[in-house]
């Protein structure tokens, strides 16, 4: 997250750092990583399709991670490593060049309000402002950025990291490894009234937010909790920024969401679903496994499992397809059939 | 909002409770509320609606909510309590067994920073980081979570609730009992521009955003004050995460706003609207009492009182399935249309 | 901001601020600016359209700023400034009769934390729980509001301001007088994964993200870091509320996006582009100079420099319209057709 960089390379230790083959200058310095059009000469870049191939004839770069296949590949920069998978090579390399973003200090900003019966791990940092209530646990090298809120009674498990200005509601669970980036909402009360006595009474929500490990959820993303039962999201899920998540959704293991998703209550996400931005979920359908639903959908109802849906109401991809190439041809047809039935005796 | 469960009842407690009748097992102790699905042995559940009756067959919990007409219904748990409307009683048992969020003291906690000159009732509660700006006036029985701004002049009646993070911009005025949920931001300068010289000129916001009484506004949602005129929410009315409404809105009484919806400026939305999830209202149309705009509505003139509307451009509804309908059948169609057409003389 | 009032003015006062002619009672005392339908007699208000003229009858308005066409359209009030531009003269007034936000103060807030090597000018205001991290830098005239975050690294120039809970993530730039409204994320990380060994590993985001001259961003707008490149926003792009810009977009200069856009990934957003509310844009497309995107429109291809384009997929307007037209149609054709082949031999 920091763009901080750390010492230079040369490009033998970049060859070293990744096994790979090296052709060219070895003692050539580069002091970072960037992309084939915009890399400088004392910077390093990757090829790994030949489509960019065209890329690389104009590229300034310093040196260049390629495929086998692409070592002759013709170009202006003549250094090179050769490796099977250049884009994992450079996400190798990225902590050779930039500074994580790691934890400024160990234990309880003196600004910061914890409760006294709150258990606060000694190695977990807990920043400026952030306010502990009582009954919360937090776990071993988790990290509580400026001004978060950790509700009563939540648990926070090891290695987490909420970035900042993050509000856990009361009761609210992260398994470990979890990553909450700036203003995350987790365990809101859920969106559930009662028609009584002339107004729209609050249903109270008492159910739980209960994230697992390794998830990670963008920026004002919100989530809110049940109403008796949990909200549960699954291991390794990835939520993009301004998503928002129902009372009672089940979401399952590696589940993708895109920005601007927003999904109703109880509904079923089951594991390896894609979901493209904006798209919307009405309440309580089920989505099965390794679904996906294309960007600005509207689901209406259960998407089987291992299909693509879009449209709106959602339905199989290529029944959207074909209705957008009739709709194409619509008013052509429509001209045509007005001049056949013109001709028609009695149309 | 807080799931910390409170003493367990007995099911002759439960009957005294809700005022039902009690079969079975009266001294049966039961710790808590669950869905048919989840209940366990010592939880109550509820059962409103045959539609579910199989699934009390299975069910595990330790006693029934029931209406009378499902008092015989059968399952494997005989303990149950007859009433009217099992669902409403449920509602009334929460508060017995989950404890409900209550203001952690009274007063104004010592790292708040508020104006000399606000007026902060003694009965209010001010939480951590909190800061109070000059004239503000916060009444009886609120509650203002950590880290909220009362901007300048700003106006909190009785018995309100910010949970957290919770922007207030100079002069917004809320009444008494809103709930405002983390991240909401009221007040905010409307969008509005003028291109002069060359560029956009900030078109300065001296309206206010005046709120009603028993408000519910969910997390991250966003209502910008006027221009000139002010920005207005009625009585009542709720609404979802993540929702905007844009500058010189009016919006009524008993309102229903769902996730996701974006309402652009001087919309006019009447008493008892029902709008669902990520719908789209552009500016200065009127939305008629009571009318619905079904999901992702995208709302460009004025929709009648009573109707229900929705795609986009948004019509009548009916109009909608007739269009989806027809879509459905129109790539057999144009092949129908092809074959037809190839026989006609001149076609 | 504020609607705080100051002195009242005289009508010949307001001719004289904005150099125009005076009709009727120059000593008329007026204490604000309002709407033709809602001003009262002490407030001025403005006629810029003779579709309006209806309402200047009705209208009880103290004063009125009228084009020299209206000077003489009949109405109650009497009192008249005529001037070349009425909506202009009104911005100029406003000013003159409200208060506009300005800083409570100038330097650190005793509560804020500021690292010893951050650069704050000392003209600079930091309110109260602000935090500002090692190696930032903020300029002369600029104003962080409440419990804001300025990142590590991160630069901000002069004459910003941050309104309140704002996060400016490590290495972000704001250029000169930029408005980041509360809640505004500026540089989180982008949403970047690999799928390897069974997860979907992080893609660590070492980009920035860089914003221009005079852009103003409203409430709970999120803007992600660029993973290698920077984000990029030009210099008088203004983004309304809820708004989401990808990693790796290069947004130009006076772009308009209104309230629910969201941006994915890499996308190149040309000068003077307006983009409608809740539109949506897929990854790596190209909006083209001036070009205008229509209310919800789905974008998933590149969009040429100064049309109009909208729908899902998006395509020209006019294509759209003629699609809706048609659509509407459908139903009823679809009947004729049914008639015309049920006659037809062999259809």
């Amino acid at each position: 997250m920091s763009a901080a960089p750390l010492a230079p390379l040369s490009l033998a230790d970049v060859a070293r750092v990744v096994g790979g083959t090296l052709v060219g200058d070895g003692a050539r310095v580069l002091r970072g990583i960037s992309t084939l059009d915009r890399a400088g000469e004392d910077e390093l870049t990757f090829l790994s399709s030949a489509r960019y191939a065209k890329e690389l004839l104009a590229s300034n770069a310093g040196a260049v991670l390629v495929t086998p296949d692409l070592a002759e590949a013709p170009g202006r920069c003549g250094n090179r490593v050769v490796v099977a998978k250049p884009h994992e090579a450079m996400l190798k390399l990225l902590p050779q060049f930039y500074r994580m973003p790691e934890r400024p200090f160990v234990g309880v900003h003196p600004t910061a309000v914890v409760a006294p019966d709150a258990v606060v791990d000694p190695d977990a940092c807990i920043e400026a402002f952030v306010v502990v209530k009582p009954g919360a646990r937090i776990g071993k090298g988790s990290w509580i950025g400026p001004h978060c809120l950790v509700g009563e009674g939540v648990t926070v498990g090891a290695d987490c990291r909420l970035v900042n200005q993050v509000t856990l509601y009361p009761g609210s669970a992260l398994g470990d490894r979890v990553i909450l980036h700036a203003g995350v909402r987790i365990g809101s009360d859920g969106y559930g009234y009662v028609f009584q006595g002339g107004t729209h009474q609050k249903i109270p929500h008492v159910g739980r937010c209960v994230l697992g490990n390794d998830i990670e959820i963008g920026a004002n993303s919100t989530v809110d909790r049940g109403s008796l039962d949990a909200t549960m999201i699954g291991d390794g899920t990835k939520i993009d920024n301004l998503v928002h998540i129902g009372h009672n959704c089940r979401v399952g293991r590696l589940v993708l969401m895109m920005a601007g998703v927003a999904i109703a209550g109880s509904v079923r996400v089951e594991d390896g679903v894609v979901i493209a931005g904006q798209v919307g979920i009405a309440g309580h359908v089920t989505i099965g496994t390794r679904a996906t639903l294309a960007a600005q959908a509207g689901v209406i109802g259960d998407v089987p499992a291992g299909e693509t849906w879009g449209g709106y109401p959602a339905r199989p991809h290529k029944d959207v397809l074909r209705g957008y190439a009739a709709m194409k041809r619509l008013p052509e047809l429509l001209k045509r059939i007005d001049r056949l039935l013109g001709r028609e005796p009695g149309a």
